[in-house]
């Protein structure tokens, strides 16, 4: 078999998983499939010739549990050797030399349903929020539909809440970095996206530091014209406000009052967004060798890959892992609360 | 059979569709089923104690054929005797006494393919928008997502091209009077909902008056509260000045100018917008009585119900027009240009 290289200077050439059988990677759902055609390569075997597309997170494809909008609902993912963790065994550099970092898709743009990777449980799949026994849902500030971005988080990240930035003087939440992908294509829950990182926003919650990354999907068509987060203001005009005020609002349908930012709501930039990744990588490194202590409190840092953890299993056990979590069920419609659009003045 | 009446004074009492089988009722979607518990009857046959919706727009189902974002997708009308068209079957009032009309809905909030009621394919089925060979879908112009109401038509409304409105200075384009449905609940294509009107932009394009009426489903929470256009702006704040501007910009993606409005793009009040329906209604009387000539052009008058329309057919004719629709496909893929989000300082 022969690989034929498209004209994409940055792209990084990866088989796709073809140690999974015909019928089992139909049997699942293919992360990340929207790939333009010129980020393809060709591979030939003998006189067959396919499309295979080039970033990593082709590497990987999702596994639903559950029924989607029951708690039970879960989103597992694999690689080509079986069940991983995305939070542990998903790198978190696409391609270093190019500073490109994956992202995992937690909450699709234009939808509602908090999603988030289970910092709790094994193999940390991505399981729906619950707040006072409810399935969390945000709410539609007007003019917004939804999560205005495609939202997620940075693999093998962690926001140590024993750490002070001393920047903001706030604790760090406890969850891997958050991410705001601000490309045109809408993804898919669990698609894992090669980004460029472009800025940061510093948002205080509660009391918490909890960094907003932007950033934008290396394949887009503007990736190229988006270096940094002034080229995000010349390109989109407003989102950055309104990235702003969707924020500072998006819990105040729900009674709390209005969040905070650090630094006037003013974007950092890309040097800085990197600054951050830096550091809540390094804050993972601890946390994956055992040393943050109680910090780490309920994490689940079960894994297949990473070098030196003692929480890190054998194939075997992941997929066993897997095979414990209940079988897909049918979705559940959504509650008819999901539709209602908030107005501003009334909040 | 005895119906026991709930307590909401200004609620129709309307059977359900009682003649439709059960198979049969169960192959056809139905329409508008998220009426509130309200506004229910008990209907008693025998032992059997069913709740049935009041509106008149649970007697209608609708049927689709062909595949969803193919030139050949269609939603064809039903009533308890088979099909209709909805152009001209469905009574404009839902009930005249409360001032209510009946809407259409081609267009669901937050969804982008451009669907309208076909004016010239006998039973008026809706279809998707073609321009330029292309299936039409509006694009996102941010912060909006798609159709930011439930937008649709009125039935038995024509806007006689032939017609200079005194105020706007500009001929009627051709079409049923436009409704956006400002409500809670994202409608579901074809659905047909009672609403009340609250006011109207008058939209001028390309020349032609285009009346938008802002009207709200009578079964909404706020329904009570919101009477006139006034009470938009104070249960609603920003919606009527981000209507106008969706408007002004939508087509501007396309290469197309910024549309104007009459009015300043003032909204005129619920009494101005009922004599805009009546206006339109006259215009489509004359319009089935065969009086509006050169006009009437290429529009399909078949129906089977209107007294006195020499294109009045009978019920088998009816089911014969929709046995010759192609069958049910399945849904082809939305193109992904109807993801990306188009910003205003870049039109």
């Amino acid at each position: 078999m022969s690989f034929t290289r498209c004209a994409t200077a940055s792209a990084v050439l990866v088989p796709v998983c073809l140690s999974l059988s015909k019928s089992k990677a139909k049997s699942l759902l293919l992360a990340s499939s929207g790939v333009a055609n010129s980020q393809c390569t060709t591979a030939r075997a003998g006189s067959v010739s396919v499309k295979v597309p080039l970033f990593k997170d082709n590497m990987y494809v999702t596994e639903e549990r559950g029924s989607l909008y029951a708690p039970d609902y879960r989103v597992y993912f694999r690689d080509e050797s079986g069940p991983i963790s995305p939070l542990h065994d998903i790198p978190l550099w696409a391609d270093e030399a190019q500073r490109l970092v994956n992202m995992v898709v937690e909450v699709p743009r234009w939808s509602n349903a908090k999603m988030e990777i289970s910092l709790g449980e094994p193999l940390n799949p991505i399981k729906q929020d619950v707040k006072k026994g409810a399935l969390r849902f945000v709410s539609n500030v007007f003019p917004h539909h939804g999560y205005i971005w495609n939202y997620g988080a940075l693999p093998q990240t962690w926001e140590n809440p024993h750490h002070v930035d001393p920047q903001t003087q706030a604790r760090g939440d406890n969850d891997p970095v958050d991410v705001l992908e601000i490309g045109r294509r809408v993804a898919r829950r669990g698609d894992v996206v090669p980004v460029r990182l472009l800025g940061a926003l510093a948002l205080i919650d509660e009391g918490e530091t909890d960094w907003k990354l932007i950033a934008v999907d290396a394949r887009d068509e503007d990736a190229a014209r988006l270096r940094d987060v002034r080229d995000v203001d010349a390109l989109m005009p407003g989102l950055l406000r309104a990235t702003v005020e969707w924020f500072r609002l998006y819990k105040v349908p729900d009674g709390k009052p209005p969040n905070q930012f650090a630094f006037d709501g003013e974007a950092k930039d890309a040097a800085f967004a990197y600054k951050v990744v830096d550091e809540v990588h390094g804050f993972w490194r601890g946390l994956v060798r055992g040393e943050a202590g109680d910090a780490a409190g309920a994490i689940s840092l079960a894994n297949v890959s990473v070098e030196g953890s003692a929480a890190r299993v054998d194939r075997a056990e992941a997929a066993a892992l897997l095979a414990r979590a209940p079988p897909l069920g049918a979705a559940l419609p959504p509650p008819p609360h999901v539709d209602r659009c908030h107005f501003v003045a009334n909040l």
